[in-house]
């Protein structure tokens, strides 16, 4: 990891992401959960890539888009997760280098490939994603570097990081060193099926370990399984320092204590492709933190940044994120 | 090739293209030739990639993004190329057949990984491509189905296979064989700088073995080594039963006989990546003629194809073709 401090370190899955345009009527003939991640195995990953349109391949991952959200506002991040030493892999690698992230974690050199998410993107720009784990099941504890952690500002995990066995293990190890050395941890819930799958826990997790928890509407709904918005914000008061909730084109809302900050989102001309946009919400929130920024203004980079990946396919920014927001702080 | 009858066969290089933005001066550089198309070999290729920015994986090959061009107007298309059994090769295979054109080369089990083409695609939409072609080099006179060919209306091959070494063995049996059945025969000179390396072959094929020949401003104007368009026209008149000669915005010639046809460029909003427009107008053009069109609307339906490509990035078409077509014929 070179050793050099880092504003953000993220723990997540290192996905190459497979877009396709697709329609409602292939969703419900292939009986797939629009809007959500579905995990699949390698058999239903062949079959659902067989029944697919032309797709194209970008580098992904909830955590790693974040990372390259800070990277290209400016900040200092880096990213640990597992690919396999094939040539997804390697785009995996070069991808996020490229973006200007530190990425060390050594590739697994057998069992199963680079993880792959099938991703539908129906007309009205929803993605529904299909992941094939692969090599991320091979992420533990002893891929987590001591010194990066102990470095970073800010921890960032990935709620569904809970999914693969032993990546929990490298989870807890890092908001341990992190906390040992003054840092913050900061946890994304990910997607309402994953709370669903690990509530309990992530329960657990907010109360103990997480200082800023990052949550859409439906996953804070489902973690502490209330009817409404306004329940799951009396729910998660008070559970950790911040909470970052997002509402989609209703913007968002941050609580730290008392203090509720309400901001819209970001103006998006033509919204083309959702997948990535609440991680790169994360990502300009987790930025502006870093730089000490007030959390509303946190909050107001991460509503542009997350307008920036609307507006075409893929979940990394295209344009210069930094030019921006240096506009819109002018 | 599943023995059924098809509108066109293609033989071309089965290539991945590896997309990003960049700006001439990384072109500078890099000392890319800038619009045009470089060999370049494996170690060049990972040199070159690691300067690269993030990229992403669209599947392409000049007569591969044709075939699937006639696809998707509906004509019945087949294309003959050589992958590896490796995971772009795995990427190419699923994204031609998912866009409905026959595609049975067996890949190859040993040598060089499948064909990249690393391309730049600058502020003005110019792409600047970098082909590795890997496996590329194993296709052969074996991989020609003569079946395929004999059966086939127009067998389509792309000067770029010129390039490796056996690939022209493959282009010679496939044109004896479709002569002998009484097809007719394609060719695009594909890129000036191939028709530098092959201009004596190649006017000998134009010569004896091609029926349309199509080709843009520059490549035509290097093939008969003159100054301007006006005298290559004059120069390929009667060389071949029909030339499809285009222009970029100021459309294209297609000349039979003594017959000369202009037709405008179709209107583009905002050109993004100029990778594939050509295909895509040879593409369309082939549609149209296996459906017995005039030459004029052949053109104009491949003016249409290539201006939907020039339109997002990548090489092949997004949009509905066939509906674009009869909007326009409407």
């Amino acid at each position: 990891m070179n050793n050099r401090l880092v504003d953000v370190v993220a723990i997540g899955n290192a996905i190459v992401d497979v877009l396709s345009k697709s329609d409602d009527a292939f969703l419900a003939s292939q009986g797939l959960a629009k809007g959500a991640m579905t995990l699949i195995d390698g058999n239903r990953a062949e079959e659902l890539y067989g029944a697919m349109g032309p797709a194209m391949e970008i580098s992904g991952g909830s955590a790693a888009n974040s990372m390259v959200g800070v990277a290209a506002l400016g900040g200092k991040a880096a990213f640990i997760g597992k690919v396999r030493n094939d040539q997804l892999g390697g785009i995996f690698r070069h991808d996020i280098r490229a973006a200007g992230v530190a990425f060390d974690t050594p590739p697994a050199t057998e069992g199963a490939p680079t993880a792959r998410s099938l991703i539908f993107v129906t007309p009205d720009a929803q993605r529904t994603m299909n992941t094939y784990l692969g090599a991320c099941v091979d992420l533990g504890p002893e891929d987590v570097d001591e010194d990066t952690i102990s470095g970073a500002k800010v921890t960032y995990l990935e709620g569904y990081l809970w999914d693969p066995p032993r990546a929990k293990q490298a989870f807890v190890k890092a908001a341990e060193i992190a906390h040992e050395a003054g840092r913050k941890v900061a946890l994304t819930l990910s997607d309402p099926f994953c709370v669903d799958r690990h509530r309990t826990e992530f329960r657990d997790l907010v109360d103990g370990h997480v200082d800023l928890l990052f949550a859409n509407e439906h996953e804070i709904v489902s973690l502490y399984e209330v009817a409404e918005f306004d329940q799951a914000l009396q729910a998660v008061r008070g559970r950790c320092d911040v909470a970052v909730l997002t509402r989609s084109e209703k913007g968002a809302v941050v609580m730290q204590g008392e203090d509720l900050h309400l901001v819209d989102a970001a103006k998006v001309d033509t919204v083309v492709d959702s997948t990535g946009a609440g991680d790169l919400f994360a990502g300009g929130f987790l930025y502006g933190y870093t730089q000490g920024k007030s959390l509303y203004d946190c909050a107001r980079i991460g509503a542009i940044a997350a307008a920036e990946v609307l507006s075409h396919y893929g979940a990394r920014p295209e344009a210069p994120l930094a030019e921006a927001i240096a506009a819109e702080f002018a």
